[in-house]
């Protein structure tokens, strides 16, 4: 855990959260500041800056990530209309956290380009 | 193959594309009509509808492609001032291909909200 890092102290249960999955290596739950009727983070439980990391250190741990995330679109009602999972790594991805997340979006027709 | 498929023409070689990786699963090439300086397109060689169907059939083979997009991120200059990778899945998604492809996009700030 990064002391100073909010999506830590969420999973740390220090920050409440609307959790909408959690298993032994990752946390979803939805963003705070929502961009779509459906809008959730999947996360990493441990500390990884972002998918430069993740992938350097434990590749797995990102792909268990993107399984998290479909299945989630599937649970979420997303599977007949679609979502957009987006990643964003560093100061041109527009990454805001510095811990690893995967946004899913849907409930909205998403447009081009992505931002 | 599909062989009404656009990018299966584009990995059997019948339909031009510059290509940027290529391994025994997966091709890599850039994007026709580039929404950045760097747009690439990472799609799975064999013909997979979209993330949900690889979830499905191969969950291995999503998450190959997810480190390929990210080894190219590093590869094509991207992993000092970041990127974004995007997944579009079904209509609501923006998936204008029906071969699963994941976005890579970066040389740019990519702004909010992701479409």
């Amino acid at each position: 855990m990064s002391p100073n890092c909010i999506f830590c102290r969420i999973v740390a249960g220090e920050i409440p959260a609307r959790l909408v999955h959690e298993d032994e290596l990752a946390v979803a739950f939805t963003d705070a500041a929502p961009q779509a009727p459906v809008h959730v983070l999947v996360i990493p439980r441990r500390h990884v800056a972002n998918l430069l990391a993740a992938h350097d250190s434990d590749p797995q741990l990102a792909a268990h990530l993107l399984a998290v995330a479909t299945d989630l679109a599937r649970h979420l009602g997303l599977a007949q209309r679609g979502f957009r999972i987006v990643v964003n790594t560093l100061e041109d991805g527009g990454q805001s956290v510095p811990h690893l997340h995967l946004h899913l979006l849907g409930g909205r027709a998403l447009s081009w380009p992505p931002g």
